[in-house]
Parts: structure tokens; sequence; C-alpha cells
């Protein structure tokens, strides 16, 4: 792993920034602390978003093809009208009778194969995994978890160690075990089910033999953290029965892939064929407002809910439900996910084009609007590739187009526009990235 | 501990319920499940909120005597303007820069003393609880946590296992120590103090004879959970000094009594006369949106932000700040906590005055505007206490008031008013309450 774990970002001293940004951030830092990054070589300011754009204090526009959280675009009018005009009439909580709520629980589990009939509303997508695991751990009865090896499954003490893409200083778990994904490895897609299924016995084999126990394979289906790993869609099939064979539950972490991001699916889970037990929802589920949930199958939700009293203040408030409501709408009326799909197809077209003229594009892969595009020549060195990507990103950043790195190795970009993008953003995104990795030296 | 975690609750075939709610009722059954319950014992349905008031769908009133998060009232158009104004021009993430973010952790940070200066934000108060046991652990080196018998923290896996108050469906972690209070157990106010130490000395001296040793002490300064055990002012202070002396650090919980409820101060440990070394607030700080932080001093803070990566996708989100910052102007301006404490001395007076009057007030108690009291005259059988408390509960909801219950036993009223209630409201509550406490049987 990259010893840096957040590669694009600010560091002072490395340019000179105008005095205002430098004053900002010296009070910046004072106050919120060093756990708080700025993005980018030089950090942005943006004080005006609408639709793909957001505006810096000049009025300089920036296209943005990395946010995922405003899949719908920054500042949707019909989403924040449903906002404001709730938040005017009534922002009511769960223990009270609420027909609004009760309509957008079952949209939402409309929206799942019909096994998953069951959802508790959360916050954050940190929340929805931290409950899952305490959902697959009471059900399995287990208390083991199967992560990929770069995996970010949230900021909660039970999601951070989970998650080994923090690095060494957030202490993992004793009970997570981290399995290889195929494609990072080297292994080719004719092998790539056999091999992740390997991986995964010889961690169920080692929860056991310590008498741990399996409660779940907790995975992101597009791995975007390991570095967007989406083929061959199946892959994962065969780990997934060997984790239910051992007891254990499969958690679909679908805060970066669901709501449409994968294209024509709405989400992630069904590009590999498979239906989990629980799944996580957060990111774009209110195109910004916080919002989480889990979605999942009656026997494991039921049983949580009939031992476990389970209290979120501020989770399945009216406010939050209107909001979500009006995305979901929005989603469905106007067949985002399937205009993903075309604005995706465009965009792999126009990269594989790029790729043939410029070696300094290694690989391409994508599943739908998440794309991770591997930067460097083979032959080079990982710290080179990495400052190569580096480099990338923040010619782009200069050129007015956002993205930012991703992967074990931190030389992947990661670029993953919100959904509503048209051909002439995929366009000018292309026309950006070509101008870039033309000019950033091999 | 009762056996029932939520006795003010609707159980099914209790009651006769319209068939619009019945059928309500059974599709959310259906679809939220269990953990969602629902309160009183006819449940109720509000679909307009104004200031101090929330109204059914046939129009009828109710005074709300029981949301601690609207602490500003209902659906205060200020609050609101300024949540939808950001919300239409930009809605940032905390890795671009923006001064809105920077000038509102500046203001929190000064409404606390000196030391306590650096801020992360977070979504909830649960999210808040769960990094101040992450910081405070990473700070301290232990892993030991004391906290109250019947504390209640959050809902996060981590916040949940040192939340005695869950009852025995959610397994405590194995590193905390709970600790009785004094009053609960008997203890005359002058023997308060050397009767808290004592407890939290033992406690300490467990977790160090096991090699767990002390991250924190994390209590909320008006134990509401316990049944609001406020008194004597600085009984803590003692206990506060052990856990210091162990290496400990002192989370102050105040997701409940922060931001004004306990009058004159801002926050409720300045009624004990000490500064703790993490602050966790939630609740009331967005009036409604979901919003909390951590605020703390600079050595655990900086120590956390130094080592762990800490990004939370919708905390410090701009949208979130400038609703937590017209909350946190108002609070200021209109001097909320000064009128809170004025309206808590008219309710405390009142209160007494019918204590005269009725057996079964038995005992009143608060800090500000967040107030016990204890149902039932002393002779009676527990069980009689807590059915006589639901009794007024439901008879005062039936009357167009809400509060509930709280406390080891659930006999005790939890009267927690927005801090904007007028002398009327005052008034209003006490006449209620007095119908309700005479015509509820001993």
């Amino acid at each position: 792993m990259s010893t840096d774990l957040m590669p694009n970002r600010y560091r002072p001293g490395e340019v000179n920034l105008p005095a205002r940004d430098a004053e900002l951030i010296a009070r910046r830092d004072a106050v919120l602390g060093l756990s708080y990054r700025l993005q980018y070589r030089r950090p942005v300011h943006f004080v005006r978003g609408e639709g793909m754009w957001l505006y810096d204090p000049d009025g300089r526009a920036y296209l943005d093809f990395y946010n995922n959280v405003p899949s719908l675009g920054h500042c949707h009018p019909e989403v924040n009208a449903a906002m404001a005009e709730q938040a005017a009439r009534i922002s009511a909580n769960t223990r009270y009778l609420e027909p609004r709520l009760v309509d957008y629980a079952e949209r939402l589990v409309d929206a799942f194969p019909e096994e998953l009939n069951r959802v508790v509303f959360t916050c954050t997508g940190s929340e929805s995994n931290d409950l899952a695991l305490r959902i697959a751990r009471l059900a399995s009865g287990g208390e083991g978890v199967i992560v990929s090896s770069y995996a970010y499954h949230g900021t909660s003490a039970a999601a951070a160690a989970v998650s080994p893409n923090l690095g060494d200083a957030v202490k993992l778990s004793p009970f997570v075990r981290m399995v290889s994904l195929p494609g990072p490895a080297g292994i080719p897609e004719s092998q790539a089910a056999d091999f992740f299924e390997a991986q995964v016995r010889s961690a169920i084999l080692d929860l056991n033999r310590r008498g741990i126990g399996v409660a779940a394979l907790l995975i992101d289906s597009i791995f975007s953290s390991d570095g967007v790993w989406v083929d061959p869609p199946g892959f994962i099939t065969g780990g997934v029965a060997a984790v239910r064979d051992a007891g254990g539950l499969i958690i679909a972490d679908e805060v970066q892939p669901g709501f449409g991001r994968t294209g024509i699916h709405m989400w992630g889970f069904e590009r590999h064929r498979i239906v989990p037990d629980l799944v996580t929802l957060g990111k774009p589920m209110g195109n910004g407002f916080p919002i989480g949930a889990v979605v999942g199958r009656k026997a494991p939700m039921e049983r949580f809910g009939a031992t476990a009293r389970y209290s979120n203040t501020f989770a399945g408030n009216t406010v939050g439900i209107a909001t979500a409501d009006a995305v979901l709408t929005i989603l469905q009326r106007d067949q985002i996910p399937q205009h993903a799909l075309a604005m995706s197809e465009q965009l792999r077209a126009g990269l594989e084009g790029l790729a043939k003229k410029h070696r300094g594009v290694r690989a391409i892969r994508n599943a739908g609007l998440f794309f991770g595009i591997d930067i460097g020549p083979d032959e080079i060195a990982i710290p080179e590739k990495r400052a190569m990507a580096l480099g990338v990103v923040n010619a782009m950043r200069d050129d007015g187009v956002l993205i930012s790195t991703t992967g074990a190795n931190e030389d992947t970009l990661k670029v993953r526009p919100p959904l509503v993008c048209q051909a002439e953003h995929v366009d000018l995104f292309l026309a950006t990235f070509e101008r870039a990795i033309t000019n950033v030296a091999v």
C-alpha cells in the first residue's frame, strides 16, 4: 500500500497560494486539525454549484467528474424544493406515525429483488455499515468479517476496524480477514472466480479454527478503494456461496455503487448476479442530505428488530425522507441508470481511443460511470506511476476538471461524474484528459 | 431495570385505533420492522409543526414538552431559510476550502472554555460518541470506559456497547464498567461526591487489574437516561480527578444537555465546574438537521488527526454548517440559555406547588429545562409507580401535551420542552399535568 494514504492533497509549502487561501488554511488547521485534508496541490474553493459545474470565487467553472454524492447534479432544484417544503411543514421523527416514511420505505424496497424487503434508516454510509455488522453478528452468531485487501467501509469504530484502506494508524479488528482480489493479483479473468473463492475459503477456515466464526462477507461490488476491479461480472459468486455455507451473511456495501452508478442496474450487486442478505446505502441517497439505510432480508432484520432497540434520532426524519423520496423519483422517472450506461459507453470508447495513442494509459476499468484508469506504462516503478497519476489529476484540476486517485498504489485515476453528465461533458473531460496525459512526462 | 425497555409505546391490540392508523401501522411494521417503535398508547401523527406546537391531521394542536432536537421550536423559519439558501448555492464537502466551515468552527469553539479549541464534525450524536471513544483510546492507550448504570450513548456498535440502557439484548463491551449514581442509590447529597468517586476508583482498579486500562469516563452531565440526577452540582469532580490520575480522558456527552438546555450555561458540564477533554454534540445542534461534533483539547485531537485519517462524507458539509450556524447565532443573539433558565424556574415553582397538593408527585429534579419528575408515592411498588407514570404520560397526550418517561424504573417523567417555550406554555403544561396527576389513580 502507498505509504501516503491520501496522495492527492495539499501539502504546506509545496506551492505558493494566494494570501487569502493561505490565511484561511492556517485558520482551518488551527481549529479543525490535521484529520481535515484538502484535495489537490492547489486546494479549490467553490462558492456556487449547478448541475455538473462548480464555480470558484473568481467565477471560474470546474467540471465535476469526481463527486458521487450529488448524483443528480449540484444544487438540484427539485430535490432542494422537496427538502425545503418538508422542513417548512414538519420535521418529525420515527416515533410518530408518518405516512411519508412508510411510503418511501415501500418504494425503496420495491427497487430491490423481492427477498430484500425490510429497511432501517441511518444518517450516513458509515452508520449503515456499522449497523449491518451488528445485524450480521447477531443473526450469524459469528464475529468474523471478510473484506477485500484495500477495503474502506466507513469511519465509525466498527467500520474503521474492517477498513484496511485506513492504513497502519487505525487498528484492524482481530476478527477481520482480508482477501486478495484476482485483478490486482494478476490472475486472468478465466481463473478469477476460483481465485476469489479460494481466498474466501481460506479466510473462513482461519476464522473457524480460531473459534471466531463468520459473520459476514462485506464487499463493495466494484471494489472502488482497491482500484475499481469490476470484472468479470460474477467472479464473487463462489466466495459468496462459501460464506453462506459457513453461516455468514453477505453484505453488499452499495454506498458508492448504489442508486444507478453502475448503469442500467440500480445496484452494483446485480451486475454480479447475486442477492445479498443486507445492503448498505449512503452517499447519493439524498443527493447530499445526510441519509443512509440498511435494506435486508426478513430473517436477519427481524431478528435484530425483535431483540435490540435501535433508535436513531435523525434517521428516518421526514425532511431526510422527503429529500430521498425526490431523489428516487427522479432516478426512476428520468431513467438515470440507463442514461448513466449510455454516458459510460461514450466515456469508455473515448478512453480506449486515447489508450491506443498514449502509453501513459495502462488500463481502463469501469462499471457504468465509476471508472478506474491505471496511469503509467508497465515498465516504470510504482512511485513513478503514482507521481504520474498525481500529475494528471493536478494538471486537470488546473485545467478545470475534477477527478482524484485510488487503488493500492494510488496510480489509478478515480473518475465518477454525477450521473446526469451529458455527451458534451464527456467530450470536455476526454479533451482535458488528453492534454494532461500528453503533458505529464512518463 | 425495567424489563420493558420502552414502556411508553404503542402495543397492538391495547387500544382501538382508527382504521387509517391501523392500516398504516401494519404497513409500517411490514417494511420497517420491530425496531421502529411508536410512542404513546395511541400513536400520534403530525402533519404540521410551528414553534411549540404540533398539529395532527384533524387540526388538533399538541403542546410539545418533549422534543429536545428542535430546541428553537419546530420549523424555525430563520434556520430553515439558512439551510435552503445554502443548499441552493453550494453543498460542498470539507476537502474543499470553505470559509463558512472555518468561521463556524471558530465560533463554536469560542463558546467553550479556552482549553477546548479543536473540533471535528459528525452527522449524529452517536457518531460523535463513537469518534470520541476512538480519540480517547488512541490518546490514553487504554481501552476501558466508565459510564453510569443506565447510560445511553448512541447506536453505533461502539456506542451501544457502552450503553447499558439498551438492555440485555445488546451486548456490553468487556471493557465497560458501570458506576452507580449517588441519587438513585439513596445517598444523601452531602456524601454524593465521595460515593461517586469511590465507585469510579473501584472501576479503575478493576480495569487496571485486568490490563484493560482506562480510556475514558463518558458521562452525560445530567444523567438523563438514569432518571435526571443532576444534584448536587460538582458531585462528579472527585471521580473526574480519579480518571485523569489513571491516564483516562473525560468525555462530556452534551448531546442532550448541550446548547443551552441546562439554562444560563451553554454546556451541562459547566454546572459541575469541570472542563472535560472531549465534548460530544448532536441533537439540537442543527435544530433537526443531522449534524454533530466532537470538540476537544488540542493534545488528544491532534494526536488523532496526525495519525488516523478521518473522513466523513456529509459531516462539515456547508448545508449542515449553514444550518448549525443559524442555530448558534439565534441561541447567542436571543440569549436562549438565559431564557431557558427563567422558564425552568417558573416550571419548577409550579411543579413544587403541585407536589405539595398531590401525593403522586414524589420528587422533582431539573437542570434548566430538562426535568425528571418521579411519579407515585414512596409506599407503592415499582410496577405501580411505573404504571402511574405511564398513565400520566398518556392522559396528557390525550389532553394535548407531549412528554414521556425515563429512569431505571421508568417511573420518572421526562420533560424537556423546546427552549423557546413561554410563560403561557408553562402554565398550560402545569394545568394539564395537574389534571392528569389528579385523575390517574394511585
